[in-house]
């Protein structure tokens, strides 16, 4: 069965990049105004601030930080990257930990050319050589399965599956998966894999938006809820069935959307949340 | 293992569409002139032609017409449009075997929008009612599994695995798998799904081009082989492996290439063809 409708924002949290012309401040600012009361904050809003203090202020503003975006990109070529990746994951941890964030969200990484199976070692050899530090630190890793279409360069993890098999694999209870609707709703294992997510206790997030038909880009022209065809309602009741009660997280590129006047786009992202997500 | 390089043309086929601004006398000609043995043939180039002509023009030219490509597009809202897909596709019945191809390529279809799983009801639906036409023209159909980036509006058939799930569902000899390595290529299940796919004596062609890295235009920005990541020669292996023998197809959609001299392109296509296939 679909979820029932969202009748508040309670659990509505926000990306920063997706509003993407908004600093961290602006953000903050234009985010608890609406109500929203969640955020998710992509690294590169944190460069040049103290994390400490850019958390603090978005949770005195009523926000709670959900997660640190994004750690990952293990698998290189050469052993000297791979060891450059695992020493940027480990500052990733630290930055979730001092922005208050109990997630880093793992965008896993790829190589174009080098075999996939070669990647997924590499990806479990990365997670596993910072899962103690994330583990000191209380920082939880999610894995995001990446659509199919990013397994050339950005992620050799492209299903819930594939997520679960490599948790399965790491065994540890720092390590688990982050849902987004964008990549998973076409895979017709999703019910099943959601539920064997769940059951492991490793279901840490949900990311949702919507897929554009034509998609004119295959990195920045995601859509706003309903502008697209991905059954996120159905999507958020697998979830909820099983056990999942945190945010929903609202992560949309579009070049279109960024384009607008980003508090008339809140405003829609708001309307879109409670008639579609 | 990889299969062990191509060293001549015999099996090499090309795709009209890859040749796109070539008509089909064009195509003939100058396929035949380099030494290329298969061809299969778009719907459109055979508009405004007899296809039984056209069929016996390419054998003349010492071509074998190895697919008629495509059929499919069975799902709609509406049951009308459905009937007229099913029409539509014993056209393309007709046509496969006035052109002489045994084989008809399908593209499922799915309607943004639709739940997939109603998509693929309707696709089951529309095959089994064409399939008993399929089998007295002796023209075989072959369900081409489409990229997860097509599931909104292409195909909601997108890993070998449903392909094969379908066929099982079907249970004809008429009714196989064309695997296209830019659809499957990014699947774990790759492997042990054409090896199932070969075990029901369904594994009917096989294509081939590449990934680029970036992909600029989710439709027509397919490489040239060698120009990508796809381990094209490791995925022939595994089909030939698993018995094998038919054609290798050529099948680029790319505007880039499209704008070249054709004649130079195709050099371009029997050099990656030898380098890289």
């Amino acid at each position: 069965m679909p979820a029932e409708p969202l009748t508040d924002f309670s659990r509505l949290c926000l990306h920063t990049i997706t509003t993407k012309p908004w600093s961290i401040e602006e953000a903050i600012e234009h985010y608890a105004a609406a109500g929203v009361r969640g955020m998710s904050i992509w690294r590169q809003w944190l460069e040049g601030r103290d994390p400490s203090q850019c958390g603090q202020a978005a949770r005195a503003a009523g926000l709670e930080v959900v997660s640190l975006v994004r750690g990952g990109f293990f698998p290189a070529l050469e052993a000297e990257k791979r060891l450059e990746a695992i020493d940027d994951n480990l500052r990733a941890i630290d930055e979730a930990a001092a922005v208050g964030a109990p997630l880093l969200v793992l965008v896993c990484g790829a190589v174009p050319g080098m075999p996939l199976a070669e990647a997924r070692n590499q990806i479990a050899d990365g997670i596993a050589a910072v899962v103690d530090h994330a583990s000191s630190c209380r920082v939880k890793l999610a894995i995001e399965p990446l659509h199919p279409m990013y397994a050339d360069s950005r992620s050799a993890v492209n299903t819930m599956g594939q997520a679960n098999d490599l948790c399965d694999r790491l065994d540890s209870p720092w390590v688990g998966v982050a849902v987004d609707v964008y990549h998973v709703w076409w895979d017709p294992e999703l019910k099943p894999q959601i539920e064997r997510c769940a059951a492991a206790e490793r279901l840490l997030a949900f990311h949702v938006c919507d897929w554009r038909t034509p998609t004119i880009d295959l990195l920045n022209d995601r859509g706003l809820m309903g502008e697209g065809c991905i059954p996120i309602r159905q999507i958020r009741g697998w979830v909820e069935e099983n056990g999942f009660a945190g945010f929903n997280e609202v992560e949309i590129f579009s070049d279109r959307l960024w384009a607008m006047d980003q508090k008339a786009f809140l405003a829609k992202i708001q309307e879109a949340y409670l008639a579609h997500v």
